[in-house]
């Protein structure tokens, strides 16, 4: 266990609070509710941004960039949307600073107030179907296939270093299609891609399925979503896709010539992923000795420390090192060196564990008398020791072993903790040991609400792959055809 | 040239102004001074991100995130700061909306004020070195090496698109370092990088320089620039590398232990290029048919377009064109085969050629019978008849040529408009000619400010590499020891 440092089981939300700072991934700024992405947290938000990048070029994308200001008026125009995004949000009201009449500081020049307030997007719907009004005449035009990386503001009341801050980076993807059900197979194919991103680089299981009523996105006919499950068992909701039918086109007045030479208003996607990942990585895998990366998403793969008395021996280390090094880098391995000799080896080990590196090989000038070195892996902070020829191919099995078994370790975790519930009864008491309560539903917001009020649980996801099954809500005990997954959650 | 396309000739303008619009690389959104940029200018932008990230990559730097938002008390620290920045800005002054009293639409909630306005950042130095404060404590926590990709906002009065925009995306690198000499080697190495990107990624020759005080940016002890001169003979800043002494540090209180245990400021630097640079881009290469781009920044390097009538020609020339794409593919060209329906092949020779891709490959079934295709090079337009056999190996030596000879040809031109003028009568004269004046200046601000009422020309910079040359100053007739840049610019 790493010193002085909080486990899970004494109190995991302190536990993920200093992790997110004693690992060097962020911190709170001096501007309320914004954080400071530092320089290894946003390695890893980097790494994510460039798997999920190409996953989307991959499937048609263009990235784009749409303004950061969006006309007050603009949220007047969808209902639903206003009142999800148009309430606690930064609103620029003025485009200067003057000094102020009692020479103390500056103020916001009266003279220099705006006509119309600007809102820092909170999502970038309304501004970008103004914009796709000027790009779509015809059928021809379509489909339009864009995402944008971005920075994006919600004022927030309570904020949480990644999952929940007023300013956070995310990307949005932006869709218009001629037809209802092309929409709709966009809005299905992100979720699928989001789902994949999870399991295949993060390691995290999740399920893929629909919001109720009650949790979908202000402006959207249905949205998808992908839930994953924390390690206290709380949900995450990791990924939404929108299927925004023809609401941002009519209130927006984006009409098309279809085939037939009718016009008709355009059906509508959009999909979003945010740093709130980093979260969901942190707490899916991280343990009471700091943090734990799967390999696919780890800045540095591979660590080498070296140990040695001499001048002599330090230099047949080097080149060894050096060797290892430039047959793992050609395997498209990222490996550091750490031969500082500022810090010992004991703090290396200690600095390198806390912070996830998956893999750690020790060169100590003893075992390489005969040819011995130690390997260690951080996942089940095991070492092993192996004959130094074996280095490369074993770092390499490693970082497979241990993507894999980080998203088993998880997914059986995330089993354990998944159950059928029946009844009222059971239900009050299981949710208070947390996961996932597979439980009927009688389908109204109502019911939804009511349980969230006596609970707090919501309605997660009802699953994509949900089997029919007759039964009775747990609440109403009306008539229901699967069941949902019922959480509290982040 | 390109049907309904003004030249440079008739109007330089309005020539930039409708290219970026007709070439899909931005255009004007709905908020007043900020563009949208489009997936074709964007991928250009990525090109261009992608090259510099890794030069910074490989001079140690890291990237990081810091907030959107400054307190308005923040620019109040560093006084020639405030005067340069916290002026012309957007003011975030509430965190709320809601409904209008008299019902119609929304407006700022009065309860929702903030306690401190918030500044959408010009530029980050404040809220940046008031996070360097907590992280660095002693020599050892030295240098620190940070870069952000980010947006910020200037609220311009006359905005132009990629020029000048209210908001604009650029990267700005913020270094911390224990000596003086380290942070100006810094300032100077990144100016270094500025020009070498330029150069072999822009095919845009540069004047490595440094900005005379009025022109120096506020809060810098000295400033080092790349200057660039447009096919117009104005000069446009392209890049920016300031040494900022410990005026930042002083202003947050950034101390640091030293070796010889003394509590030192800090000293530092910052740095930046923006999407300014698609601005200079254009003007530097593109012609009255449209867009040249370099290969290296061109997101489409080669368009193969298949001519035939049968579907049989048809099924030739696609073995054909899918041979010489995967093969071009391997060598990390990147190649869009052009066999959509809806367009004839005439209208896509205007319209690649307009987006100016470098190279087009006509695959036409008449030629190949004879196994001839014909090959054109953008940047001369001119077309060339070859084996079909030897596509693969022309398109690399063209892409390797066209990249070469546009940075001769914006050499060329740039040298045929600098010339040395010592006269102040010659100075009015020549001017009004455009291009790069050399001059005698006595040093002073004041002789700078005179000679730009008098004709709106600055100092763009003082060249590095300028040799020392007793001469008289062309307005003062005072002594000086080189020649400076004289020019108009954007």
């Amino acid at each position: 266990m790493a010193k002085d440092f909080v486990t899970r089981q004494e109190n995991y939300s302190e536990w993920y609070n200093e992790l997110v700072v004693r690992a060097d991934l962020a911190e709170n700024s001096s501007v309320r509710g914004c954080m400071v992405i530092k320089p290894y947290g946003y390695a890893i938000w980097e790494k994510m941004q460039h798997s999920l990048d190409e996953m989307f070029k991959q499937t048609g994308h263009q990235n784009a960039y749409f303004p950061l200001f969006i006309p007050k008026s603009f949220f007047e125009k969808e209902a639903e949307h206003v009142e999800g995004f148009a309430k606690e949000c930064a609103v620029v009201t003025h485009h200067r600073l003057t000094k102020s009449p009692d020479g103390k500081g500056l103020i916001p020049d009266p003279s220099a107030e705006l006509e119309e307030a600007l809102i820092v997007r909170p999502t970038s719907e309304t501004i970008i179907w103004d914009t796709y009004r000027k790009w779509i005449k015809s059928y021809r035009d379509l489909p339009i296939l864009c995402n944008q990386w971005a920075n994006v503001v919600r004022w927030e009341m309570r904020t949480r270093m990644f999952l929940r801050t007023a300013e956070f980076l995310w990307q949005e993807g932006h869709t218009a299609h001629a037809t209802k059900e092309e929409a709709e197979a966009e809005a299905l194919k992100m979720m699928n891609v989001y789902a994949d991103f999870a399991e295949k680089y993060m390691a995290m299981p999740v399920v893929r399925g629909i919001k109720s009523a009650n949790e979908r996105f202000a402006g959207a006919v249905e949205t998808y979503c992908i839930e994953a499950m924390m390690q206290d068992g709380k949900a995450l909701q990791a990924g939404t896709s929108h299927f925004l039918g023809q609401n941002f086109a009519k209130a927006f007045d984006v009409k098309f010539l279809s085939k037939e030479n009718q016009l008709e208003y355009v059906w509508a996607t959009s999909w979003g992923v945010s740093t709130r990942l980093m979260g969901a990585l942190i707490m899916t895998h991280s343990d009471d000795n700091g943090l734990v990366l799967p390999p696919y998403l780890a800045p540095i793969q591979v660590v080498i420390v070296p140990i040695y008395k001499t001048e002599e021996e330090k230099q047949q280390i080097d080149e060894i090192a050096n060797n290892v090094i430039s047959s793992l880098n050609q395997k498209g391995v990222s490996v550091k060196y750490d031969d500082d000799e500022k810090t010992k080896p004991g703090w290396k080990f200690n600095e390198y564990e806390f912070k996830g590196v998956p893999v750690r090989i020790t060169l100590g000038a003893r075992d390489l008398k005969e040819n011995k070195v130690e390997i260690f892996r951080r996942d089940i902070c095991e070492k092993e020791i192996i004959h130094k020829d074996e280095i490369v191919a074993k770092c390499e099995s490693l970082l497979k072993d241990i993507q894999t078994n980080l998203l088993k370790k998880a997914s059986d975790l995330r089993q354990s903790k998944t159950r059928n519930v029946d009844t009222w009864e059971e239900f009050k008491q299981e949710i208070e040991k947390g996961g996932f309560l597979m439980c009927h539903w009688d389908g109204t917001p109502e019911t939804e609400e009511k349980i969230k009020e006596e609970t707090k649980a919501t309605i997660r996801c009802i699953p994509i792959n949900a089997p029919e099954e007759d039964g009775i809500c747990i609440y109403s005990g009306k008539p229901s055809k699967r069941r949902v997954v019922f959480a509290r959650n982040y």
